[in-house]
């Protein structure tokens, strides 16, 4: 159920993309952490994460992916390609995204320059101060080499501590809407058996989105116990009145099943 | 650096993109690990991923996203989606994509109403044997309900546990290429230092990708150290004579910064 679907026109949602830039991640061996970081760290903000692609090391392919994306969201967040490495392509491909040049940003230079020993400043890593022209700087206080903004995407390294410490300098930049809350409850009841409450509750409730998540867990080894199983439910509202009815209008139904409901908050 | 551009043009890679649906990734509350998971049992069968998506539970997004993938990979993967509930909606997004009719399945249906008690199979639940028109099944041995196959794209469930019992069934549908093999090796040596003669070797081994993933740690509470700091190279080829001539080339340039490479395979 979507928010932008349940939300009286009148109150305009912040949305945002995600861009993860990495062939490490689409070979499954580094695990993505950076998208859900974001999800969370965006949303205290009051805008939500709508999309997330994740695209190789190829140019066209983050050409073409920046640009769908930004034509449709508020905010685009890009992760990973900006070091000193020839794998290291984003500012690159945002420049030709954007059609702009792309040269040794001044105060970039500075940055680095001053970061690095005596000799240190290498050719290879005057790469990262690379920026598109227009570009704003996005400061790194942990490996100093920055960050950039260009219209509505802001450009962070891969590395999460790098990446989370970038983003703490971004707060003021981002203005977010309204912040949707949410409200989460448990049962070990069976889908099947309240999806017909649950769909009339969502009905009941179009400005709450009503999610049903089921789990199923592994018994231990050697146990005769069939798997535990049970749904988790997540409701989502910018009304904090309304969140807090369907929440109980939803435990009522846990209720009707002879089960307790769990908070899962 | 692109496997497709440097593979020879008359060796064809077979490519993969994973669809996966749900709020409850965009949101952040929930980490995403099916693509991951899918990206290695792919590369495993020598299908690469090639392009994530996360989309939220809106039809037109999935009616979207799905019809850029499937135009341009040679097989799609979707996660989520396909329960009871009313936020359950791929298999008609799936059937819209296809431009195809959705229905009852009869095999579906005889699956799951041999599955629950007497008076247990809702209405709620014959919602999981809707399936699009032309579909083959996908057996799921965990909790019934099947994922389905319509043209070259696979639907599976969003449990994690239950789509990876999806998988292994699939395993004779899939028709892989030449599987890419990886090795991977690390050092305490900045990028920085490494970085042209890094680039050199990717110009002397084109028909081999060269990553380069610096990482950062954290030092311990009150430590006064600097945080240790390294680089792993991760180097992809379908060649495997190739691949362990860069290997070796990529040990010697880190013993060449006065530093032991350590084996990350």
């Amino acid at each position: 159920m979507s928010q932008t679907e349940t939300t009286p026109s009148s109150i305009r949602l912040v949305t945002a993309a995600v861009l993860v830039i990495g062939d490490e991640i689409l070979s499954g061996r580094t695990q993505d952490t950076n998208s859900s970081y974001l999800a969370r760290w965006l949303g205290e903000l009051g805008i939500q994460v709508r999309e997330i692609r994740v695209v190789p090391d190829i140019q066209a392919e983050i050409v073409a992916a920046l640009n769908a994306l930004r034509a449709r969201f508020d905010y685009i967040f890009s992760t990973g390609g900006i070091g000193p490495t020839h794998d290291d392509i984003t500012a690159d491909a945002v420049a030709a995204a954007f059609g702009v040049g792309i040269e040794h940003h001044p105060r970039a230079m500075a940055i680095l320059s001053a970061h690095y020993p005596q000799g240190e400043f290498t050719e290879a890593r005057m790469r990262m101060a690379r920026i598109p022209d227009d570009a704003s700087l996005i400061d790194n206080p942990v490996s100093k080499a920055p960050g950039f903004r260009i219209g509505n995407v802001f450009v962070l390294a891969g590395v999460p501590m790098i990446m989370q410490a970038m983003l703490d300098s971004l707060r003021d930049q981002l203005v977010g809407g309204p912040r949707m809350l949410s409200a989460s409850v448990g049962g070990t009841v069976a889908e099947g058996h309240v999806a017909a409450a649950l769909g009339a509750l969502q009905a009941e409730f179009p400005d709450v989105s009503m999610g049903s998540y089921p789990y199923f867990r592994r018994p231990p080894p050697g146990s005769d116990q069939p798997s535990p199983y049970g749904v988790n439910f997540v409701l989502r509202s910018i009304n904090a009145g309304r969140l807090a009815q369907a929440r109980e209008a939803v435990c009522a139904m846990i209720r009707a099943q002879g089960v307790e409901p769990v908070d899962r908050d």
